[in-house]
């Protein structure tokens, strides 16, 4: 398997058509609970089962459940930092706490005036710059319990990945996913935030467009792609939090959704 | 019809599955070609018809092609302003006249030593922010030949919207899209650029989550789950500029690509 990062020229693969579809019949997860397990049940009991080359993305707050990525703000206590900060943006203290805990800087608060609550746009701790460090409430288990990102989640990727391709006996690919929200756009979509096996991105620089010129920059965000397709089945509303690509022509590798971080110094943004 | 740009809550639609396909056996387009009359030939050469709830995701480029929305950079005289930005980042001069010409303002313009060529990020009179103002080079007929945004995406999609639902029986959606870079991601994604019937924004806020709590801020961005699908049967180095959705449970409305733009007050990165 080849570590294909930004590495090697390759073409988008020649498919016509593919696929996606929901995994009806998950619970409510909760730590400890095995995401693999319930997965497999879940397709078994529908009569489906997972084919070479299939792609899974996953909601990660399903994945922080059952790994325990949940704090209770109750028992948070708020350093002044979070005390001043959450009185600039009329956020919780002890939420804006659990954010910092969360980041290594703040990359913009602002409330305006006519906000109720104002916004923290933070770079997580993974690297990912995205509103409140990815620290959610909605989909809790109960009033006062904050999600956070896995701790790894390539790692997580990668056993769910390992899990499903033991019992299917066949290759597959798993993104965890998660919502971001876009600074000149409106409204959410998914994005990649760990990877097993998923290319991150599809470089396509020195490959030729259409008409024989060479593209420079083209590099579709393969990992992302995936993860915002997803958006039209997952909803938010319901529980379908793991979503079936299938007819996709990828070539599995060594990646990890850090590739898809852009390096500080080609952020213009900061 | 209803005005659903963000107006009225409504829950994601309840689907399990959907497919994307390719039109295949386009032609290369060029200024004056009927764009629908070839979709309608293309798909009935393959036994293919359209459905009632298809949508199509268009690449931009065949639509200003076939508008002959395209310069020549040969026929361009860079300004005073266009050659110092252009020795700035190290680009054409007329090249940059027709970014300039696209734009209502330059955003960021950086050349970091190791590059060759710099950026522009630009906001296009049409209120998108993107490099280069989405003047772009790849895939145009001739050396030279720049290919511009069409001069209303909107009317554009709605146009290819109408003729084909007038062939076909049914009622459609069309997306107009475009390959955009992200300012902290690495790689592209398409987002939509013009809008016919298809819902800009999933409105959901007031909407309660699968635990009954009220979601606050989330909006799926329906649109551009669409066109950064597509990405992944488009490609961009072959012909396959349209992808067709098919399988979505989604409500026809009067909508624009202008309802995905932020507002200025809401824009922390200016």
């Amino acid at each position: 398997m080849n570590n294909c990062a930004m590495t090697k020229p390759r073409v988008v693969p020649e498919v016509n058509s593919m696929q996606m579809f929901r995994v009806s019949g998950l619970p409510d997860f909760k730590p400890d609970m095995d995401l693999a397990q319930h997965v497999i049940r879940a397709l078994t009991a529908e009569g489906q089962s997972l084919q070479h080359g299939d792609i899974l993305v996953v909601a990660h707050k399903v994945v922080s459940k059952t790994e325990g990525a949940v704090v209770d703000i109750e028992k948070v206590s708020a350093s002044t930092q979070a005390i001043e900060l959450a009185q600039q943006v009329n956020k919780d203290p002890r939420k804006v706490q659990v954010i910092l805990d969360q980041s290594t800087r703040i990359v913009r608060s602002i409330k305006r005036a006519e906000q109720n609550e104002g916004l923290l746009i933070a770079e997580h701790k993974l690297g990912f710059i995205c509103a409140n460090a990815a620290v959610d409430e909605s989909n809790a288990d109960f009033e006062g319990q904050l999600i956070t990102l896995p701790e790894n989640p390539d790692r997580s990727a990668m056993q769910l990945c390992e899990r499903l391709e033991a019992h299917f006996d066949c290759q597959l690919g798993v993104v965890v996913s998660d919502t971001f929200g876009r600074p000149w756009r409106l409204g959410q979509t998914n994005v990649a935030i760990g990877l097993a096996r998923v290319p991150a991105i599809q470089e396509m620089c020195g490959n030729e467009d259409a008409w024989g010129r060479e593209l420079k920059v083209t590099a579709p965000a393969f990992a992302d792609e995936l993860a915002g397709a997803s958006g039209l089945l997952m909803g938010k509303s319901d529980k379908c939090p793991v979503i079936i690509f299938r007819g996709l022509n990828w070539q599995a590798c060594n990646s990890s959704a850090k590739q898809i971080l852009r390096p500080i110094k080609e952020d213009l943004f900061r």
